[in-house]
């Protein structure tokens, strides 16, 4: 099997039975999708009013009106239709998928005779497509819908979308290029690139990955054609307030995509790049491509990263800043740029199965991802602090961008339907299948289906991972079948203990190999794999070239990085410290937001007696008092009410 | 004598001889007013263009052209003249007093027939006088105009400017006024205020106070007339960016101002609006306004002020946020805000001289608006940060507004000619009198002369002040003279030693009142008072409530606040720690910037050994080393080359 193979093996193989993520997946299905098509046509009261059906609608000639909405309105609607396609490849929905008939119905209709599909152009700027590709995300929008056609065409075998987006790419074909009459330009926001290799694998056209390869190799290259095209149009510039036309970094188009090793700008487009970058690799063999992708992730996980999987320091241009710049309190890090360093992580996982991989994705699902939405499915959060205090956010407007509350809908509304579409899928995450071994990567409880030697064997995962660290595996076979589990020991672990059908399995050094305990056997039906990861509260500590975690500390325990509220702390959670002989306690509050372990732990807090109405004084000691806190999981904040919140504490 | 009385006090009176601030004054003469004078003239090579003298002689009729610059470019023409007018009556000077008759011949020439006087507005906007108060600032540009024409005509005697204002001020009066014909509004931005009252001084026309308490009466009064005003033109607005229409409390009309009770939106605006109203409030007995005054400083002083004496938390609208949010990184702290609670505590004093007033005016004095201006007179500071780091600056825009170098000329260049007016009227800062009692507010040497008891005495300061924390005053007196010699402790020094003609002075629990040490006694020529005041080190702390300063300590001598700069300690100065332990020590630096006293201490500094490329980690202990640091007093930063600064520094 080719490492791409997952990207062909159906949602229908993964079935997920997990503690955790079973009641998100059942909010995917019953509440989000059907919410965000309510929000999709304008029903939700109160949400500020999307437009994007009704764009398609009079771009097909089905109702009268003007085009309303951002440039890349589109996207909405297409996002939301890939993640009812992995809905309805895990599970039948005919009512669902109806509803999904119709929009295509719709989307067939806006489709200009020569393929063109964007309802932006078509309805408000007829014969200027193409002339503003730096600012305008037709191809992003393009590549939004691909996703969606080959997701629809994978669930329910129906072409309709799959052809729509196909003519859609074979015009593309003739007009981006190498030729002398064709386009030697690229979209200014990435994602047509991942979208064609995914287009490539449905439908076996090779061209397709070309066109892909053809993007990536242009990207960069100079002389830059973001001002030509600017001089061409009439110097019309779409969004005048982040410099998109001058500012080159803030599309990664400063360098050629091979000659990046910084992560820098915009970061939602950073990691569609890559994840773009590393499946073209992946398929070209392209060596340089492939060690491009290795420095731009090592790049963002050693200095760009938050300790909850954010990325995206500044909210201008929702951007990364320099390395080790991680403001806590001004930070961006977006749900969707988390979303992306996910995607960007499981196609280097496909590649080199390294636990780093799966760490990072790990980290950023169970921490930015899941805080990024609200446990009624309603309410979403954009930009993930590590650090509010409300009262001084409302006036001070370099916090304008930090809520302290999810929203109900964006105006610019990427992060719900990319949750969505993650969550549907999340079944993809866990695995890959590599030379003949089977790689788990997250410890999601459920079932999945592999051809492997030949034979069909199914595994079924049993997971207590994010409670107390016990996970079993017990394999199904039609007949025994040689092959090799290897399971990722994770980094917030330190002892792992494994045993195969009740016998413990000694780890010897040859045994684990880049962070995955490899057993290998013949495997019959009834064997059972089981391990026990220690989950110590971990004090973690930033890399001291982070002025903003200087001399802080934060807790984690499993994957869960946790944080104070001011709910359950008071008010001024600056003033509290936790040294390193505090005690520190997990009890599981079954009543705190539908059960969660929340940690206990003695600390001081510095007090503001004798102090009065002085703003400065030379004559004061810090005194500290005792008191007991309490820590709830990072994804749980924001859940009773307005108030202060932090992930740092300082240290002693 | 009245509590004004300082008001009609020649400058010739104030002879400046001391060893820190004659450098200075002697900058402004022979730097400063000649820089900027080029300036206005757009002379200086690499400066952005200021226009602003040509705005003058196209209005008169002297050139052709059109207006160029700000909407109040005019202001900075009358600030160069009132410094102009200062330095004259100091001293004088014909070649420059006839530059200067030369200005006031055009911006007489470009006075409208009723009086009007503003460049914008005839200019650029005929016909739309008056529409848009608000934003507009033409009563700002009015007063200071006022200003230069009262200190011109103090300085020479000289009416024509002083003629010019007033016939301006006489037009305001009639446009202006409760009467049904007239105008009930008020200028978006005060500074007509204190200016009228200053007229009023120099022509005793009580009209003058009368539009002046007018203005601050109207203010804040419901209905708003900011939307009418917006309706009546067609809704244009002069600066979409900052909201002024709406956002009420930017220019301090949100409320009236008896009734404000926190200090809201625009530093600059807020305290150039409290100078009005002590004035007013002085002139007119008027109990409420004055303790408005009261309840707004004790907001600043106590709740919305950094250690430099700077205010404003917030580079958007250049203003005030919430209590204790005093970020010291994204900071404004604008010089001109500075310079305006330099003017409020003056004011203050005259009415009631309380050396918290003082202790004030002398920290935001010795340290943000020395530090807004390089040792060479040509290099300005608009913003005064508290921590700068250069690398993560650049990148990240929340930081775009804060310079890690004084730049040449601002486009909005409000900060360079209000340093210049300030400096050469220093004079005016450092006495009162009130009731036959001479307070002594700073310690600036030189000679000043009084009229006390119908004894015309001489009182000679020899300061050493900021080195060593000693003063000897010197009297000389036509005949012995019954007075108070009131002299201020500053709020820094713990042990202060007085002695008269060499004999020690006992301070009885009576002698000190309102932080001034009471000397009474029939004064003869010759008589000396000597005092000492210790200056130890301080370790600063700022209020637990500020979480900017929690858990860290800056150092003080004296006036002086001090700071760490790259240059002197490394990069990455967060690390360091200065536990209360450390050895600190002053030594005097002769070949540092001109000689200054700079701390040295033992420190310790966190350590990156056994990190290497990883991000987070739980198995670390903060390692730290010993390391000997510098400080240097704040003012005399960025002198040196880009680099790291910060006041603040972990406490152990």
């Amino acid at each position: 099997m080719k490492s791409n193979d997952l990207q062909t093996l159906s949602l229908t193989n993964f079935n997920i039975e997990d503690d955790f993520w079973s009641e998100y997946i059942r909010l995917v299905r019953e509440v989000i999708v059907p919410y965000q098509w309510e929000a999709l046509n304008d029903r939700v009261e109160g949400a500020e009013p999307s437009h994007a059906i009704r764009n398609f609608r009079i771009a097909a000639g089905e109702e009268q009106g003007e085009f309303y909405g951002m440039v890349f309105q589109d996207s909405d609607v297409a996002k939301w239709l890939e993640a009812v396609g992995y809905l309805l490849e895990t599970q039948p929905d005919a009512e669902l998928e109806a509803v999904a008939d119709g929009v295509i119905d719709t989307i067939a209709k806006a489709q200009q005779k020569d393929g063109y599909l964007n309802t932006y152009f078509t309805l408000k700027e007829p014969g200027k497509k193409w002339t503003n590709l730096a600012e305008c995300h037709e191809l992003y929008c393009a590549g939004h819908m691909i996703e969606a056609g080959v997701a629809y065409y994978r669930a329910t075998g129906k072409r309709k979308l799959l052809d729509v987006v196909t003519r859609f790419a074979d015009y593309m074909d003739t007009v981006f290029g190498e030729g002398p009459d064709q386009l030697h330009r690229y979209d200014g926001h990435q994602e047509i690139e991942l979208a064609l290799v995914k287009l490539y694998h449905a439908t076996g056209e090779a061209k397709y990955l070309n066109l892909s390869k053809f993007f990536l190799d242009q990207r960069g290259q100079q002389p830059h054609f973001y001002e030509q095209e600017w001089e061409e149009r009439g110097r019309v510039t779409h969004f005048p307030s982040i410099s998109i036309i001058q500012d080159h970094p803030y599309s990664q188009s400063h360098l050629p995509v091979r000659e990046q090793q910084t992560a820098e700008g915009h970061a939602v487009r950073v990691v569609y790049m890559c994840t773009g970058m590393a499946d073209v690799a992946v398929e070209t063999g392209d060596a340089d491509l492939l060690e491009a992708c290795r420095k731009l992730w090592h790049n963002i996980v050693t200095k760009r990263m938050y300790i909850t999987g954010g990325i995206g320091s500044m909210a201008h241009g929702e951007s990364f800043t320099s390395d080790y710049d991680l403001p806590n309190d001004s930070i961006y890090a977006e749900t969707c740029a988390s979303i992306g360093l996910i995607f960007f992580a499981q196609r280097m996982l496909q590649i080199e199965p390294k636990s780093e991989y799966a760490d990072v994705m790990e980290r950023a699902l169970y921490n930015t991802v899941v805080s990024g939405m609200s446990r009624d499915g309603k309410h979403f959060f954009y930009v993930n602090p590590l650090e509010v205090y409300p009262i001084s956010n409302r006036k001070n407007k370099n916090f304008e961008h930090v809520k302290s509350e999810r929203q109900g809908w964006f105006g610019c509304a990427c992060c719900p339907p990319n949750i969505a579409r993650l969550l549907a899928s999340l079944g993809q995450y866990i695995y890959t299948l590599k030379d003949n071994t089977l790689f788990t990567h997250l410890y999601i409880g459920g079932v999945s289906e592999w051809d492997l030697s030949g034979h069909n064997v199914k595994l079924e995962q049993h997971s207590e991972y994010t409670s107390n660290g016990k996970v079993k595996f017990t394999i199904t076979a039609d007949s025994p079948a040689d092959f090799t589990l290897a399971l990722r020991v994770p980094d917030w672990s330190d002892q792992a203990a494994f045993a195969v059908n009740g016998i413990p399995f000694v780890i010897g050094p040859d045994l684990i190999v880049d962070g995955y305990v490899r057993i290998k056997r013949i495997w019959q039906t009834g064997d059972q794999v089981e391990i026990v990861f220690s989950m110590p509260i971990l004090r973690m500590k930033g890399n001291p070239l982070i002025r903003h975690t200087s001399g802080k500390v934060a807790l984690q325990r499993g994957p869960y990085v946790y944080c104070l509220e001011e709910v359950d702390n008071g008010p001024n959670l600056y003033q509290l410290i936790l040294s390193k002989e505090s005690s520190l306690k997990v009890i599981y509050d079954p009543l705190l937001l539908g059960g969660i372990n929340v940690i206990l732990a003695g600390a001081s807090r510095l007090s503001t007696d004798e102090w009065d109405e002085q703003l400065y004084r030379h004559d004061a000691e810090w005194q500290t008092k005792h008191t007991a806190i309490r820590f709830i999981p990072y994804f749980a904040w924001a859940n009773r009410g307005i108030g202060e919140m932090t992930v740092w504490i300082k240290d002693s």
